[in-house]
């Protein structure tokens, strides 16, 4: 194969006909050849002919004709092709307003003339081109620099190589994006072309050219019959398959062969390649048929050919270029917008019994995450890979999806659970496999990312369990993508600026101080913009240094801390109960500056709610600043802003505001995001989880997306908290319960983990399970109602349970108001055994909704917190420590009266007593002391005592644990 | 295009001759067409022939032929590809002796007679064929999930589609990784074919097989006339292809042309296409025309057809595909191999002045990570990508180049430098920046990962500076692929494991621990395998729990710590001065177990000298289940793995022993991996990551390591401790020089942070540098020297150096007795001003070395600080504290005496004291106490204090950083 016939795609062609004068005319008006009526070519041609030099027959040199500003004067075909384009154009632009379709010609040396020719055609057109310029003995490495910074650039569209044949090397031909090879010169695209794979390849421009000459008009083409003499490569190829997929026949001979005559007789078009100085006699053709002289003479480094000498075919070769540029446009354009999924799912074949959760999770193969991205429709460069399995998603994708309407939002949320656990993940999980792998409807789980700590503290992941698991699970339980790190990071840094801080204003005067934190640099002193903010807050309207009063500089360089109001904490992700209170600043360097503080896990961390709850990195970086760190002595907050450190937070979060794409055992995508406390935090995935995967699934997509503990904590404050923040709505809500939970609630013994279940939990009992369903299940639908959104309820089914048990919580269910009511069975058969449940919650999402919130935030912060305790919780009313009392007092007085509420409430029960079970009446409910999250925005009462930092127990799991160094496996983890 | 048409590629050939008896003879003996000496096609053939049927000509049925036990009668052409192939796999044997090329059948329904020639053609040839039976109207989602599990097998070297025609879609044809697309069906190998561009790609096999027909013997194609008739689509084009590429002319015409006649009668040969019932008379073709019936008659679905009217050439074709399957093993194993690099390097246009780091950084669009491992020969499945940028490289890759020779092995080490730094980082970077993007011989850099927390302090990247630097530099700075945010979980556990384990020893009986520890599960009690490792230690030979003794028992369960001899610290990653010296377990829930302990930043943790000393995964966890952590009350050490954590804490290191692959402003490829102290540690980057670069750079490549701090402790310790633990032996020694430097150890006054230069630094002053340069510069290559390591002195140029001050650093350099001593410009220049290192590096590398120890490890405790004390640093003796003292007893004692020394040494000074400059003598080296990091593998005794956790200043320089929520940018860092 030599280079010079790929070249020749970006070559002149001459047309003409076979005999001179016959039919020539009309060339001033169009000078098109088109079929006659009687389905025979015809060429009408320019009188204006000149000889082609070594042959007797005559070159309509159509390029003669096209003056510069004679471009309305050309040819119909280009004239037609133009305004084609135009149009595609102005389509694009109506969709996308800032559209600007761009090519660009990448050429080593100067312009020549065929460069001339596709800048006219552009600007005639409305393309964009740019025009770069490598010196003409560039090597192969700086041509392929150029072209994969082409490749990055979303602006160009396509990209024509005029470029010397020596450099056309294989390693520069295929370095071009194929979808930016509007020259198809890619080997790929050179296959889709012969395998008549159009959807994503480009017809050369030459080859559209000449088959557009003979195509032109009202003939059909079908029965036509061509010859092509000689040629050979690419280009041929791409006739010879094109006129065939045109219903037109093809031969092909070579330039001295005996029966070309015969043939250039019978053809009804004949097209001429490497001719080099050979013609065919015009006596062989008949008048009729049309003569295609399709020549390389003009090379692409003939910088300094005449213009004159171009032929008409070269500007419709331009024009079909610049077409395959506004294609290429508009299919880039159409990449952009949403596209159903086309997801392949990964079959599941459940064995009975039901093996570990980590042999069902080794057993499977995941796709390769790229490729589910690809999948669901995110553009390679929205996706940034931590391995194989698992890859963040960038946040530009919503503005991209911005009028894709979202999907259906599900929110998943449990009865009062017992010790163990209902299955809410699993059934999130169960439930996305069953919409997305069975029912073919797009659907995403939203999922939370868990604490590292506890993995190596007592048994249990959270990636799910038995068929209904995110894989690979020990990725989902370790380091993930670094989220929990970089919060850990953040805080710490933080609390460490708070020490620092309190050391250097305790060691330094003002001045020192001042001019520390002011420093002269090269002889200039100012404020940094995070320094003008704190001198705005402190009411001093100032940007020179040098003209604050000895009180603002006072002010203004001493936070005053009061050690004794510093909340702060710092944070480990790890289970070391040691940290939970100790005594900091004991080295002498630290000079007498201690004080008692304590580590909590690091998911306690505020940033971690800051991070689930803010819906943009501007938003992130703005409820950064305002977290409240402490007090000064004369009690006003101090906030991060303060510290100057708020930047840095950012700065250190800037990838964890990504979510992390994994997959379902079935291969159904799942973001995993954020994972603060249910107790003193939300407990939710994040805002940005949701709303991305809204974007993605399309307005026919199910969102499904998990509240923690039961629905009195976690959906209230799903609504209240991250529905407020984030402003979506909720569709329906699936309440899971299982038997066990019911007859717990319906007065069954206690049940403990550690201890073995008492009988009633194995043996069929119908009163308890039908007291649990009148009691804790009903009351927990009737909280969904306060909302306005519909309950499916999901029953988890247990190996246990009968069928009288399942039937009659299902008809109890429905009883007591849910929309539906189904077992489950994902843990044993994956999404196959929660196909019911997918079709109750999609008939449910179909209905309309009237969601409303349970107060209003303008309410008093007491009436907030009695409102949740009164309707949710059924408490006859609440109780205020006087710390609670004045707490309140003084955030009031700070304006952050109007912070939503987040109760911390233990979740064994409805009320603050985990031993009621059922729906615990006629209580009070106690406020011991009230706290507030400004930075992740909101007001945190304790009913009660929560550990915020795990312990190891005497033989921690970690025992179990090993990796084997020859596998790469891991050991006995879960 | 028809999908029957790609699927022809796998039917059956039928060979005739245009007129029956003529030249028909030997069939029975090789039944081969031939060309005959007068280069013209004849066929010999059997005296068996068939009615076609159609047609008054005869079909010889090659097929009939071939008996099953009738191999050794089949054709020559099947005989000598099948021994060719043979061959093939035996050389690939012989240098691979476990490969085994195999071709997997993806079938849907049963076997066909088709799957039966393959399987039998295999058979004959040796290779393994692995049939996957689909069912029959199996979907396409479940054929693409079984062929991304055959591109992801590296033991699959072929795939044969044998589907049925509607399964044949372009997504299942393009699911096929082209490398085993053996039947070139994928788009991308049809544009190879097309292109040329056979290096990657693979010839159809009935393409090759009838060529072979075609071409076998003595004469040549070239000049040659061949017709085909009738056809479309992929296989007449690759045919086309094949044959004009084997010099030969085609012509195509179809079925109803008048021509067909005038051509038949002219051509060599003729292939019928698609055929069906058409025919070409016999009268046409003269008599040694060969006429080849390509017919897709025999489709892959017609299962059960009779192997008799299977055809020679359907053989002959099984024995190409199982040829491509060979040829496809073997490019698989080349792939395998090191092969030099074909690096693009990325152009560097320095501007004057230089602009700040961040600002050149942010200039330069790196390659994408995927694409710079490819260049450097790394698989994809080696490569761990972390977004775009950066990638963790597998360990595997030893395993896969271990045969090859390394690469040469260059340090790079420093005179005692100024507290400012004198650039070894940069000279490291403009070194391989010279060697690989300007001598374009493969090179690498090995750099340490930087400690996050002081970024946030003061100002100051770890990435380079100037035009020599790592690209993206804040990547390079946070986080990078979270290997700290490991060591600090692993690090934390360990410590939350020593202090949980305190307090249940502290509240339990023996036998409420022991009963705890080793638990009942389903009734069964039995001892972990770590468990049982413990219990070899305490030298308890029992496996079964309850034969173990009460004395046993409690010797089991009680690691009965003393509490003041914990030497564990806990460890963050962030500036934290009041974390130095702290009190835990001040909580009630810990029972009044409180004690004294601290936090070091994660650096200086021991689990990351185990990472860079590390040279396998099982040498790591070795490593850390070796760790002591504190005492016994009686005395004994006590382990991580007496704790039962180092296999968890092996399983949170898993991925963070794997190296990074991050690039130079120039696109050469870096390494950033481990980054321990080094005073507390021997502050070198990791043995694995030099390992694996020294494998990828080949054996005429470079390796560019740094060790941390001046030679005397840097260098000292990489020969001593890093070489001794890695095997691998230094070719130079680049020790990097500033004038400035040189002043001051020359005489010049104090520098100092923050202070302005005194003059002498910044005017010409030759006596200060000729001063330098004759005492610690000499003294630093003499301490090379000891090692038998030659040097090169590089000079790191600032602008202020004179002409004058630069040739007498490199005159006298020389004249102390470096090889070679050249000024460097990579600051200002990237690697172009490094290019004459780079040349004297080659020439130094270039000669033998004579490389040795500096003491022996089995020399005391004692003589080896003393060794090292008065031979590097030029100490008269040294002086043990009691401490000390009695330290190196114990070390003794436990068995630790014969680890290597890992001094703690300022390095302001060759002494122990920061102001003596130049080159001190008379001096006795205080050693104030001795430590020993076991798992890591070192004693290190401490000369003076050195803190582990650094603060953070007044004004840290987070007050300037922040993030642009906009573009995501970061402001103000570094």
């Amino acid at each position: 194969m030599k280079l010079a016939t790929i070249r020749s795609v970006c070559c002149s062609v001459r047309v003409r006909a076979s005999r001179p004068g016959s039919r020539f005319s009309g060339m001033s008006r169009g000078c098109l050849p088109v079929w006659t009526t009687n389905s025979r070519l015809t060429l009408r041609t320019a009188s204006t002919v000149t000889s082609s030099g070594t042959s007797p027959t005559l070159t309509a040199n159509f390029g003669k004709l096209f003056k510069e500003d004679e471009w309305s004067e050309c040819s119909r075909s280009v004239g037609e092709v133009v305004q084609s384009t135009q149009e595609a154009i102005a389509t694009l632009q109506r969709r996308s307003p800032d559209i600007q379709p761009l090519l660009v010609i990448l050429q080593a040396g100067e312009n020549g003339s065929m460069l001339e020719i596709n800048k006219k055609v552009a600007g005639k057109i409305g393309l964009n081109v740019t025009q770069i310029c490598l010196a003409k003995n560039c090597s192969e490495d700086e041509i392929i620099e150029e072209l994969l910074k082409l490749n990055d650039d979303p602006k160009v569209h396509g990209v024509f190589l005029h470029l010397p044949p020596a450099s056309l090397t294989s390693r520069v031909l295929n370095a071009l994006k194929p979808e930016k090879d509007v020259d198809c010169i890619s080997n790929l695209n050179i296959g889709r072309l012969v395998r008549g794979d159009m959807s994503k390849g480009f017809v050369p421009p030459m080859a559209s050219a000449v088959l557009d000459l003979l195509g032109k008009h009202d003939a059909s083409l079908k029965g036509k019959s061509v010859l092509l003499v000689g040629g050979q490569g690419p280009l041929r190829l791409a006739l010879q398959c094109l006129i065939e997929r045109s219903g037109m026949t093809v031969q092909t001979n070579h330039w001295n062969s005996n029966s070309l005559k015969t043939q250039v007789l019978q053809a009804d078009a004949v097209f001429l390649l490497s001719a080099g100085n050979m013609d065919i006699p015009p006596s062989w053709a008949r008048p009729e048929t049309v003569i295609i002289h399709c020549e390389s003479a003009l090379e692409p480094d003939d910088d300094l050919i005449d213009m004159s000498s171009i032929s008409g075919l070269a500007y419709l070769t331009a024009v079909y270029r610049a077409q395959n540029v506004t294609h290429g446009c508009s299919r880039w354009l159409q990449e952009q917008q949403y596209r159903p999924w086309n997801l392949r799912s990964c079959k599941l074949q459940p064995l009975n019994p039901v093996p570990t959760d980590i042999e069902i999770s080794r057993a499977q193969t995941p796709k390769p995450v790229a490729q589910l991205a690809e999948e669901i429709g995110l553009l390679p460069e929205e996706l940034e890979a931590y391995g194989r399995n698992k890859a963040k998603v960038q946040l530009s994708l919503l503005d991209r999806l911005h009028s894709q309407p979202d999907g259906k939002y599900v929110l998943v949320a449990g009865i009062t659970p017992t010790p163990f656990g209902e299955g809410k993940t699993t059934v999130t999980v169960g439930l996305v496999q069953a919409l997305s792998a069975h029912l073919k409807l797009n659907s995403f789980a939203c999922l939370r990312q868990p604490s590292q700590g506890p993995t190596f503290g007592v048994k249990g992941g959270a990636a799910g369990g038995g068929y209904a698991q995110v894989i690979p699970m020990e990725e989902f339980n370790l380091h993930l993508t670094g989220d929990i790190h970089a919060i850990t990071a953040a805080n710490n840094l933080l609390a460490a600026a708070i020490d620092a801080r309190m050391l250097h204003e305790a060691t330094q005067s003002d001045k020192s101080l001042f001019n520390r934190l002011v420093p002269s640099v090269y002889g200039v002193r100012k404020f940094s913009p995070i320094q003008i903010s704190r001198l705005r807050r402190l009411g001093i309207d100032k940007t020179d240094p040098a003209s604050l009063t000895p009180e603002e500089v006072s002010s203004f360089v001493r936070l005053d801390f009061d050690p004794s109001q510093i909340t702060w904490q710092r944070v480990v992700d790890t289970n070391d109960r040691f940290l939970r209170k100790i005594t900091v600043g004991q080295a002498s360097t630290e000079k007498g500056q201690i004080r008692e503080t304590g580590f909590d896990i690091a998911v306690a961390s505020e940033i971690m709610a800051i991070l689930a709850l803010a819906d943009s990195l501007k938003d992130m970086k703005n409820r950064l600043a305002r977290i409240v760190v402490g007090s000064s002595r004369s009690g006003e907050p101090v906030t991060a802003e303060d510290l100057g450190v708020s930047g840095a937070l950012a700065v250190l979060m800037k990838d964890a505001i990504k979510p992390t794409l994994m997959q379902t055992l079935e291969g159904t995508p799942v973001f995993v995001h954020a994972g603060p406390f249910a107790n003193i935090a939300h407990g939710s995935s994040s805002v940005l989880a949701d709303k991305l995967a809204l974007k993605l699934v399309g307005q026919d997509g199910y969102v499904v997306t998990e509240a923690g503990f039961g629905a009195d904590i976690g959906m209230e404050k799903f609504f209240n908290i991250k529905c407020r923040a984030s402003g979506l709505r909720p569709n329906v809500m699936v309440l899971v319960a299982t038997v066990r939970a019911l007859k717990m609630h319906g007065g069954g013994p206690n049940v403990s983990a550690g201890a073995p279940l008492p009988k009633e939990y194995i043996d069929e009992n119908l009163s308890l399970v039908a007291g649990g369903c009148h009691s804790n299940l009903k009351k927990q639908i009737q909280n969904a109602h306060l909302f306005g959104v519909p309950v499916v309820v999901a029953l988890n089914v247990f190996k246990t349970d009968t069928q009288a048990e399942i039937d009659l919580v299902c008809q109890l269910a429905k009883e007591c108001g849910a929309s539906d009511a189904v077992p489950c069975r994902h843990w044993s058969q994956g999404g196959r055994g929660s196909l019911e449940l997918a079709m109750a919650v999609k008939e449910a999402a179909g209905r309309p909704t009237n969601f409303q919130f349970l107060y209003n935030t303008e309410m008093p912060i007491l009436e907030k917190i009695r409102t949740i305790a009164q309707k949710v919780y059924g408490a006859e009313d609440i109780d205020l420590s006087p710390e609670a009392s004045s707490k309140i007092d003084y955030y009031n007085q700070q304006g952050y009266g109007s912070l939503p509420i987040c109760m911390a409430k233990t979740h064994l029960s409805l009320s603050h007593m985990p031993d009621k079970k059922g729906t615990p009446t006629g209580f009070v409910l106690p406020i011991r002391d009230v706290r507030a999250s400004v930075g992740a925005g909101f007001i945190f009462p304790l009913v009660g005592m929560m550990s915020t930092m795990p312990g190891l127990p005497t033989r921690p799991c970690f025992y179990d644990i090993d990796l084997d160094p020859e596998t790469e496996e891991i050991i006995g983890l879960f």
